[in-house]
């Protein structure tokens, strides 16, 4: 199915450059894929030309003017009001007006948070997107939701986040019933604060998740469930910690591969497999936050994504959008409501 | 300085065999360390037996009789009251009766922390003791607690864990004034829930401590700080998340070594090399988690630590020991109190 997504190419701590490869290197990967990147036009006109594209490849390639970028730090209330006219706030308007079906930002999470909402709007009962993103795992990969959208969280919005993100594998990885885990600090019952007691109450008993149980740290990376809920705050200190666990060991590696003739010798020989390594340890690998809750499909890239790990955010809304996961999202919590306001 | 310490022999999931190992290792590195193992007194002497050892070693080893252990998922409230003769027991009482300067088990940890308890007591205003332990950094160890013990807690908590680990870094690492920051996941001043947030206003304002403001996961393992507080629950998230990250990448490295003839082949020169990393990439390398607020030293060595993996919590409680870590906690904490009063 042929889809058009909307970059904000300005996004992101490393800029335009890495986005427009990013952005280049999912169109190769797929091919029913068009892209509108929107940012300042003669920079991302000499960024295109220094890759000499094939016809086909610029036909997929629109540009939309934007003289103005949204800083990383800026507060998101600010620019939400004040900078309508950035890369970020067109980016979006693009899905919101139904050109593009989908929009991708490595920029400011808060910024794109709130403007998301602003032009795309919420499903019925959700108050603000959840982020979710998949995790590696020795069976493949699993999903993490919330990753910090969500600071202060009731029960309720635990049971929100079991429903959408088991929408969202359902569509995305095609599984009929994905198991759902809470995270939590032991697997038996008595284990927990009262947050995750009273949410693992809600999620048990509700007839549409395949609910799994407690989940502990360490077994988040073993794959047996397809889906691990959390807080926000949570979600965002075990995400951030692993990225930094896993940065701090790929730097152990290197130091180990350099400590004097011999190992520098086994990692010359080595290289091709450490490369690989540091591509299976790298954060970008699954990167891509996807924004559930929102009446459209929007994927927030890693700040500090490389290419590639950008266009692994492009493909994932290529997904998203293909699969058309918002407007199944609001028929399932529709019916929810529904099946709610019966009983 | 001569210490004796406890050694729960029969606790954890590897059995008598490992924690005796791991506590002659121990014994090996510290020639003024005694232990006495706790424990089914013919198991240990037949352990014993097959490592052969010297006058001097057998000179430092006491067994004490103790035919009950206490399993891994017993209700820690009725070990409490009904299992008075087990090693877990008897180990805590000879810290209790002075003639054990510490004590250190893989057990229950529940069963741990409520024995402890009861026959060591609490310092003046502590609840329950705050599991605290070392973790890898760029610059060395920072700290991290609490892990788990208190998974309800009110800014007040989040206080006593930075002044309780103030000290404890302060005594074991040899620094004045140790920085302590909280996490979250944000490092402005805006960003958190308002657990973290109250904390924070508590934990700036006190004149004892060094306090370095909010720091993100992914900064935990950088090392610019020497102890990042939390609350139990976000601990144990944090802390198991990364156990079971650097098991799942060990795994990864050994099918990447493994996948052809070639990489076999330098799987084969890479040996000595992928050794020091699977040790620096193995949790139990910082194992031991100390009990803080007890009146009295007690490290709980991770479940299924292997024997190097004990004898480091063995070594850590030695150091607390020696310190007399207990006693200047004892001492901070009331001039804490004295000081609060006076204002």
């Amino acid at each position: 199915m042929q889809i058009n997504l909307a970059i904000d190419a300005m996004g992101g701590d490393l800029g335009p450059r890495t986005n427009v490869s990013g952005a280049l290197l999912a169109l190769l990967h797929d091919p029913l894929l068009s892209i509108t990147l929107v940012g300042n036009k003669e920079q991302l006109t000499n960024l295109l030309l220094q890759h000499s594209l094939s016809r086909d490849f610029t036909s997929r390639i629109h540009i939309l003017a934007s003289d103005d970028a949204i800083g990383m730090d800026e507060a998101p209330a600010s620019v939400l009001r004040n900078r309508k006219n950035s890369s970020m706030h067109l980016a979006i308007k693009l899905v919101a007006q139904g050109q593009c079906q989908g929009v991708v930002s490595g920029g400011n999470t808060g910024a794109l948070m709130l403007i998301s909402r602003h032009y795309l709007g919420m499903l019925a009962g959700i108050e603000r997107p959840a982020i979710s993103t998949a995790i590696p795992t020795y069976q493949g990969r699993s999903y993490l939701l919330d990753l910090g959208a969500n600071i202060n969280c009731q029960p309720e919005h635990l049971l929100q986040f079991a429903l959408m993100g088991s929408v969202m594998v359902s569509r995305v990885e095609g599984k009929a019933k994905p198991s759902v885990a809470l995270l939590n600090v032991g697997h038996e019952a008595i284990k927990g604060n009262s947050l995750v007691k009273s949410a693992a109450s809600l999620i048990s008993q509700h007839p549409c998740l395949n609910y799994a149980g407690y989940i502990e740290g360490d077994k988040i990376f073993n794959g047996d469930v397809d889906l691990v809920v959390c807080d926000g705050f949570t979600g965002n200190i075990a995400l951030k910690t692993s990225e930094g666990l896993a940065r701090y060991l790929s730097g152990q590696i290197q130091t180990l591969f350099h400590k004097n003739w011999y190992s520098r010798l086994v990692g010359l020989m080595a290289r091709p497999l450490l490369h690989q390594l540091k591509q299976q340890m790298d954060p970008v690998r699954y990167n891509g936050g996807s924004f559930l809750g929102l009446q459209g499909c929007v994927v927030k890239s890693h700040g500090n994504a490389d290419a590639q790990g950008f266009s692994f955010a492009v493909m994932r809304a290529a997904i998203e959008a293909r699969q058309q996961l918002a407007a199944h999202l609001q028929v399932a919590m529709q019916q929810r409501v529904f099946s709610q306001q019966k009983s």
